[in-house]
């Protein structure tokens, strides 16, 4: 079963790295860039039996590890 | 328009960052976890007219900016 979690910053805390490349992103020319944000993408194999369990564990593992739950949000998706 | 960015490393291409996760995962009692790879995602709001011209436009970005593609791959999600 593959797990991919996305961890973005929260609405209203400050991104830097997005700044910074909207800011790049200007400077070489493209127009119309609005905002842009910056987070990370972690993919997971795992040995769960369904996809609920699979849902659960990873979850636990965002909330103990993988996302810091004060600034952050997380997405998880399951696909077998 | 938004589009949204996932730039990941290469199959192949050693993932430090998804290592540590995995290994971390592990000394946490998370059992069955095999391959963790770790990349980022992008999240930005675009003045483009319609759909194709925004993943044209966002995938000269991955060319020139966002990804290294000699050893990150990119796949690119458009909105409305």
């Amino acid at each position: 079963m593959k797990a991919r979690v996305h961890v973005m910053l929260k609405d209203g805390v400050l991104d830097p790295q997005g700044e910074a490349v909207r800011h790049a992103l200007g400077a070489m020319g493209f127009g119309g860039v609005g905002g842009v944000r910056q987070g990370k993408v972690i993919e997971l194999d795992l040995d769960a039996a369904d996809e609920a369990t699979a849902r659960a564990e990873v979850e636990k593992m965002c909330e103990g590890l993988l996302a810091n739950t004060v600034i952050e949000r997380y997405e998880i998706e399951v696909s077998a």
